[in-house]
């Protein structure tokens, strides 16, 4: 049995990220979503908010588990018993801070595997900060994130 | 009859836009430069300022029209009857993104078509955030932003 | 009026460069394609061919002319009257070479801009080299070409 | 329970390969390791050598199925009921290629999912074209392929 | 006799820099290390500090010498008689912004020569800003950076 | 002293490999260019050809030593007594492969080091294979090789 993490500060989720979910839930046996604390970035909303966010997204028949985490990946995985990290992958630009972020967990815990799943098409261009940018702008993101997070987005700008 | 829309921070201009502008300026009917009012940086002039910046580097002749805009760009281009937007790509590094803020406002307005222009070989090294940075540690920016620019860059640091 | 060249070998062509094809007619007062004669690939359909394929792929009402070509691109150009060269972008792995070959068409030719079109999201997979690769070991390419095409892959592999 | 297919030229396999197939080898209940006889690339070793090679270098226990095909990847993992692909990815030269094709086998097969697995730091910079280049110069290349591999390079070269 | 000179914000020195250096000792007559003081980054550790981190990664019989500077790089290197920039490279996402960088300092200074040096294998996922993003979630970081900054680190989170 | 050696094929040498062997020689003590005899390219020129233009484009007064060479690049660098490799860097396209050629190299031989040198960005467009294909095309080359190079290939297409 293969329980795999996909942890990240999803602020807010995009169908990109969901459809990322999906396709995990049907390669591994557990999936668990992390909503992590950015240390850095001034999130639009609570982990709490976000978590729902994703929870809403998937559905109420989904056997994917969301949680909030402020621990790093590695020790996540770890006391989940998580063997699995899950990383979307959008395009090369993506790839060589993912590839550091995989080599610096592969130092800090050898048994835990990174899997990069790729984006598909007609998701390659979403990202959470653009869509954020648009928002603020009041343009229409119903094309990019799930309605709940289009409505929560519009309320907030 | 074809309008082109070129928007971006021009926090200040280079000789890169410049380039971009006046090719641009060969290839379509009419031109804007919008100066955006950035939400998330913090700007080094005023737009206003910015667009003064790129009225005089194009000179009085120019039938470019500069303005300052704080709508979202496929909103503006809509007012202002643009069919065609309009970025400078200098390399690989640039090109990700933009590709994604092409698919996303393609998402938000169909008819609107992504123009990149590949920057010419000797402004490829130009960046309004490297100039200013080289300007904050008082070294000679004259090579590289038009004269009134590095005016003003060296009377503010 | 600005007259706008897209050369490629277009061995076969795909649903992204009839796209491409397709938006460059929007933008530009004319638009000619020109299927040139590679030098040092060895093509799977001699250029007539080639160019009737996407003739037929644009329909009998479109308005851009397909043309066989051996001459230098530039060259071509100049002779057509063409001031615009376009290029489609798929993503970064195209930039470098499609910044070089632009940077040395305007060392050839100063006045003639080279255009780079994004590829939408949807079409950005796909590579004539790759559709041929798929089509010699019988899987089905009906997606990725125009059905004119893919019958002729058919036939040919 | 969760089949794994891992195609490719393997010609031949070098450490970074092997490092590839036991890390899939710890995450998916089966992996399928394929030896495809490439259509234009002309291969140093016969397919059923490159195949000898990798269960060499995997030894007698593994539990890891070798074997060569002539079918496009999709239609053998269909055929051995294997729902993920895997692909080792080094750096993001390999990434726009790597996502293309990925794209192009879900246009195929949609219920086949493309795995990426990160290259370990160490195997980065391996690959079996430059390991062939350096043999054919004599030079030693004990460090990146297995000891078998070696002596058969040196033996051809 | 070509002296040179290494800048950076070392913010902290991790074992990817410490390998540059001495690769560097090994290239170059003489080396400089000097640690920026960075004008928009906020910073984990004084300058002096990492300086301090540095000279005693290096050792005491180490003929590199490291200094604080708040200096443009170029004019630091005038004032030192240096006539090369080093500069380490981990990978393409850092090879376009060097390049910018190496053509605005060729610029500013033609008589200056840049040199990237590429990061051994082991050392190419490290960055600092990923070191302290580890550091602040009590990750270990001893595998990454020298011991007296492990230790900093752990008293600082 | 430091010598360093440049190896390649330079079938022919551009503008962009003559300013990196400039560069080389005001760094390091001794600079050889060494044209290899490729393996698997078809050359316009033979290997003494190639390094005659090299020769002539550096002129009488140079230093810099040319010559022909079929070893592997390290173990040349050894029979030499050179202890550096010189590569020239365009852009992040050029990067990976050559962090990866590095990589083996320092493998295969770890006292030598690889040193990159960023090329001017009037020469990065640059590369003897699209030089070739204008020339095919009767294209006028004399912006981007030495003369005796423009003519070379004049008379041979």
């Amino acid at each position: 049995m293969v329980k795999a993490l996909y942890a990240g500060s999803f602020d807010p989720v995009t169908f990109g990220h969901v459809d990322i979910i999906q396709r995990a839930a049907e390669i591994f046996d557990q999936v668990v979503v992390a909503v992590s604390i950015n240390t850095h970035k001034k999130a639009a909303f609570t982990p709490e908010q976000r978590a729902t966010f994703i929870q809403q997204a998937l559905g109420p028949k989904s056997a994917v588990q969301v949680i909030v985490s402020e621990e790093l990946t590695v020790n996540l995985a770890h006391r989940l018993g998580a063997s699995v990290l899950i990383r979307g992958i959008r395009g090369s630009a993506d790839l060589d801070s993912e590839m550091a972020i995989a080599g610096l967990n592969s130092g800090l815990a050898p048994k835990i595997q990174t899997v990069f799943l790729p984006t598909a098409g007609q998701f390659r261009d979403l990202s959470s900060s653009m869509i954020k940018e648009i928002a603020k702008f009041h343009g229409d993101v119903t094309k990019f994130v799930p309605e709940t997070v289009a409505k929560a987005l519009a309320a907030k700008y």
